[in-house]
């Protein structure tokens, strides 16, 4: 496997970072999961433009169009030979002696190599079990940060629970997003998902969802929901890059409609696998 | 320079770490940062108490005492010609394919480096400027964790800002701690300081200077105060392992005291260096 470090593309085996890389000491950096099916990017501008908000955000001084992420990653796709998968991709701020400001000239660090994502077929045919998590996070969780503890203690929560995904919620009466998807419920025939803010990660599937489901004439509202109307709902799905779009049959051992997936989020489903040669999302919702 | 890798010393060329280490990727790790002055260590012990609490708030399988870190911080010393400095340890969760649960089996990394500390008079002498931030860190500022982009993107705005350490607020009748320093305050004679709960970290200089109150017979408050109490306090001043006591002299522009480092403040401070042979505090704050 070739991976690409900055401009180079260097053997997997001779994939190194300082150890004063600012992503290794402080979590300084955000990155990317991106989708490739069947020889095609799938939502690649979308996640370019949010790579870039995420650097905006976090002041790290990268241009993704300036330094030809694009042109990059197309190669990295060529040298790997890669038909079906995904590619993550980092950028940190880069190496300095450490210290917690910002070094005066950031050298950013880009890593980007090809993961072998398979469809999850499973979970979507029957489901997934899911607990309910307090949300510690920290406020700015619509940065696509390397800070990520308090989501990975959280998903082996929910595996040492028997469930595969954990919800979180601020209090009683906000859930906010899964440890590494966003959470969305049916409710008398519409959708509904947490607004796009700072307590949230803007997913790429979650948009594209948005969008589809006004293509498909399915009504949706952006709104904060309680604990209670997420485990009264009709149907639950999580979304997020590599889990696609996950129906959850269980919360916390509570049964979400029959128990089986939702008529709706099966519609969602069928319509997904339709669109992955779509590039670039038609609105920002 | 030799870093310590695991239980290898290798030279600081050589010292980096695979791309996908659990640190790099997901911050899945924590550290210290270990004071040693004139030739001997100060309150190691402490922070090896507080290196393997991080640990096991976190879930990382590494015992400090099993793997002989203490030894082998000795030994780093002894191959840097440490005579006075500090050194910085972090343990990650190690090496493994990207994916949020932990590893089956852990294999944790460490690093430990000398840093070439030195004492900050000037600070001392003249008393900082600061501002405050809101808080938006995690809840589990208790964990010293490598998920750290919040509290470098506030030291920075503190910096921008013409201050050199920013205060954080949760709401106006919260302050914590500062971006990489715990907070004091004197009101009518009276030290102030935080609780050591999960929204700040309980700093091993903090709980120095509450030992030290105890044999001045200063007397001390451990409550949560506010932001106008902060600002309306006759002293205040930050500690680290770093910045040993700094006297703050300003917050946000508004002038401290008489604007000059306080009475109390400068005798825990002519102190500080008596105790430098401490290894291990008398009790526990």
């Amino acid at each position: 496997m070739l991976v690409l470090h900055n401009q180079t593309f260097i053997d997997r085996d001779e994939a190194v970072v300082d150890i004063e890389d600012r992503g290794y000491q402080f979590g300084d950096g955000v990155y990317e999961v991106i989708r490739y099916y069947d020889g095609q990017w799938f939502l690649l501008d979308d996640h370019l433009d949010r790579l870039q908000y995420s650097l905006n955000e976090a002041e790290i001084d990268f241009d993704v169009q300036v330094n030809n992420v694009k042109a990059r990653l197309n190669d990295l796709i060529e040298h790997n030979h890669i038909q079906d998968g995904g590619v993550y991709l980092q950028i940190t701020r880069g190496v300095a002696p450490r210290n917690h400001p910002y070094p005066d000239k950031q050298a950013p660090t880009l890593i980007a190599y090809p993961l072998n994502l398979k469809r999850p077929l499973d979970d979507q045919q029957n489901g997934i079990h899911t607990i309910t998590a307090k949300d510690f996070r920290w406020l700015r969780c619509d940065i696509k940060s390397l800070n990520l503890l308090g989501n990975v203690m959280t998903k082996q929560k929910a595996l040492n629970a028997g469930a595969s995904e954990a919800i979180f919620y601020r209090d009683e009466i906000h859930v906010t997003e899964g440890s590494s998807t966003n959470v969305f419920i049916v409710r008398d025939g519409t959708l509904v998902t947490h607004p796009a803010d700072h307590y949230i990660l803007n997913g790429i599937t979650r948009r594209y969802l948005l969008n589809l489901a006004d293509k498909l004439n399915i009504p949706y509202q952006i709104e904060v929901f309680s604990l209670n109307t997420l485990k009264q709902a009709d149907e639950v799905f999580v979304t997020s890059t590599s889990a696609e779009i996950k129906p959850v049959v269980s919360i916390d051992d509570k049964k979400i409609g029959d128990g089986t997936p939702g008529t709706i989020t099966n519609t969602l489903l069928e319509h997904y696998f339709d669109d992955i040669n779509i590039t670039k999302l038609p609105e920002d919702v």
